[in-house]
């Protein structure tokens, strides 16, 4: 790496080709190929979602990626949030369509008429299904690989309940899954917001979504939970027949945790001016074994180093004898992001030991080879626990708060991170007042925060200096 | 069920609707909903193949599923193949697009121009990467779910070798991977035949395909491994310097196992009219506990029930606590093909023992709780053998072979299955002779039979009557 975090925009684009983990040379403007090395963390980031999901109750379906365009007549806010944006097939077989087929922007429009079909009384509710697929949006914003790109790669979980009361409680649920998973397993801290009401899905009722910070102050959205109330099921006709025989539409709510993008996440929070660092649990490789060869001892240190592969079954291990220089290989791991380098050499040996080095901190610590095992498991704890702790401590060490303009202005240009301020209404009156804070401090207003209930008294508006009524965030974004 | 499994195909039809595996009310021809109990199982399948597949070299990547369609120009009979049955986006974003966008109806075209960038060297080789995607082919043929539809879901892979050598090793290393997880893991036999050159896939030098039989008698393609030889390394300019420091052009292979259709094998091979049967090691639900209350024990039975349902982690279990009849829960399970059954009641209770049941062949055997475990682990075993070995049976009952197109004819017609005939040539020259076959017996030519040397020895083509040089077989297919 040549390139320093500190000035992360560069950094995250040149680690993105060093570590192999994307190619942007693929020729069609957006649209990017996951390599290898980020794939098999994709995949181990979807089965640890996907197992949590299952655990709660969803199960998986898989719709078609292809939606006939009458299925967007229903609702009509979703309408105009997705169908600018969608890629439309229009031939096919050699022949014009009667119709065009969007490639699924999300599916909605897909699923719904479905669960029309599928739900007739309360013995069909809950209704929760997931899948596993990519979706395709015409961005007009400049991409960047993971975070911003034409195709992305995502879970999206559909629901339908009885009650108002259990789809507000499956948003809930939906965030503290993202809590246990995106923070406590990948160590990505977040913070939900309700988003205000200029900026929610597009026909939601209201949206939560996690905004997690880059290193240089500005936010990423991860993933977002919809409270679809009834739009949906009154535009697709979702009806079940209540305890008293009376017909009711049912209550939505939809989830989406964009794999791509929580990978860039990862890649973001923990990365460091040597490389990628990446959490125990999701690395491709866990551990690599480096022989340290002298002259003659090639053989007796291979045989050493087959050994110690065999006895670390269960973990994902990579013995390195390629013929670089131990040096060249340490930068090389270093740089891919793997958690534990086991170093092997002559005088590990007569000690019956080896050296560990770990990623997240560089401490090297020899360890007794019967002892290896339970080391092991320890130093995995330990390192995803430790980039976790420092994420944490750099993300709070980013929550300010500002109580004018100028102040805010000043964080976002210093310090950039989420910043509190009282402000008029979240509802759509207060649209007008979150313009100019873009206009003026490039911010945008993120919303409430989740869970607290503090409100502003006697405070005002920082932009139109009515009255303030709720204390909003507000942050630079990706 | 109602249909028996004699009536294969409307079994077929209606065993998809009554296990709720697909929905074809998708107001899209030949696009269906893959249901959850589908998809529960092709996960699973996903998963060993993906396994099977790393550990034999490969790594996973994601490639765009767009394709322009200048990618399309380089290999012509793929493109002859191909672009006919493409699904094409041409809008997006609200414009029309200056080029048209295929979607991807296989890989190779998105794939190959990455190649021609990331080879260079020998270090480089062999190059072997797959995808878990899926693909969209505007197919004119009947569609039938799982079977054929316009979207399904499959695994590609796409290999460079430097020699010639390398890559026909591959070719049989992904038959015997077949051989491996489709019929030891999966049950389901088939065999792999040398596709005629007029059967080939577009653009490649041999095609070698798994052809299964289904009950009645025809057959259904499996996976099928194409020895690409240099056809596209030369479209696409697939190079790399070899040790003379000479520029040669790579050997490619490509691998395509369908998923979403080697599951319909597995249920048409092992269902019976009662519904599925599936292999203990793809079932959703491996185990049901089914309890049998008696007047005021169901509080005791219950506890049981979920003592046991605890003592069973590492299985896939439900508990069926529903208010339905045992009888109602035995039918719906085993027409749900869940591998075994667990009744518990009072009698048993008493007996410290409870009654598993098998799906295969309804055995019924009184077992105590403290050698459950073991009886379980025992039990799936000898399920998954046993219907394998009956598949294997019926199948091998099914390879005939004809002397002419009279006795072709007769075995078709009455058995079906897959019937060697002494035949002219499988090079373009046969086509006119398959043509006749088909023509007359509604029968395909398959090819040659992997691995068999036999030829004929003063046996005449059973339709020109010229000389026969090869025995091919002959099928009706799906």
């Amino acid at each position: 790496m040549n390139i320093p975090k500190s000035n992360f925009s560069e950094w995250f684009n040149s680690i993105t080709k060093e570590a192999n983990l994307c190619d942007l040379r693929y020729n069609l403007k957006g649209f990017i190929v996951f390599m290898p090395w980020a794939v098999m963390t994709m995949k181990k980031m979807y089965r640890i979602y996907e197992e949590e999901l299952e655990a709660k109750g969803h199960v998986p379906a898989l719709f078609p990626a292809l939606i006939p365009e009458s299925n967007f007549q229903g609702e009509k806010e979703h309408v105009k949030g997705f169908v600018p944006e969608a890629f439309w097939v229009t031939e096919a077989g050699g022949n014009k369509l009667e119709e065009r087929y969007a490639l699924r922007p999300t599916s909605e429009t897909a699923m719904y008429p479905m669960y029309a079909l599928w739900i007739q009384g309360l013995k069909d509710l809950p209704l929760k299904i997931y899948q596993s697929c990519q979706v395709w949006r015409h961005e007009t914003k400049a991409t960047k690989p993971f975070i911003r790109s034409r195709e992305f790669h995502w879970i999206e979980a559909h629901n339908v309940f009885a009650t108002r009361e259990d789809a507000l409680a499956q948003v809930k649920e939906d965030m503290e899954m993202a809590e246990k998973i995106i923070h406590n397993v990948f160590g990505v801290p977040f913070l939900f917001f309700k988003r205000p009401q200029w900026d929610k899905f597009a026909g939601a009722e209201d949206t939560f979504a996690a905004d997690c910070l880059m290193p240089d102050g500005r936010v990423l959205q991860l993933p977002s939970t919809h409270m679809l109330g009834q739009n949906f099921s009154k535009a697709f006709n979702i009806k079940y027949t209540d305890a008293e025989g009376k017909s009711q539409y049912g209550w939505q709510t939809c989830y989406g945790p964009a794999i791509s993008r929580i990978y860039a996440g990862v890649i973001a929070t923990h990365g460091d001016d040597k490389g990628l660092v990446l959490p125990f649990s999701l690395a491709p490789i866990q551990i690599v074994i480096v022989p340290i060869y002298k002259a003659e001892n090639k053989a007796k240190i291979d045989e050493e180093c087959r050994k110690l592969l065999a006895s670390l079954a269960g973990f994902s291990v990579k013995f390195d004898d390629s013929d670089n220089t131990p040096g060249f290989k340490y930068n090389q791991w270093e740089m891919k992001g793997v958690p534990i380098r086991i170093e092997i050499g002559e005088r590990d040996l007569e000690k019956n030991s080896v050296m560990v080095v770990r990623r997240d901190n560089r401490e090297k610590t020899s360890v007794p080879l019967n002892k290896l095992k339970e080391s092991i498991l320890n130093t995995a704890h330990s390192i995803d626990a430790n980039i976790r702790e420092k994420a944490d401590a750099r993300f709070n060490g980013k929550l300010r708060a500002a109580s004018s303009m100028k102040e805010l202005n000043s964080i976002l240009d210093k310090d950039g991170g989420l910043v509190r301020i009282p402000f008029c209404t979240d509802s759509m009156d207060g649209e007008k007042c979150a313009d100019k804070v873009k206009e003026e401090c490039k911010g945008n207003v993120r919303g409430s925060l989740y869970g607290n209930k503090d409100v502003p008294k006697n405070e005002k508006c920082i932009v139109c200096e009515e009255k303030a009524n709720v204390y909003l965030y507000v942050a630079r974004q990706y």
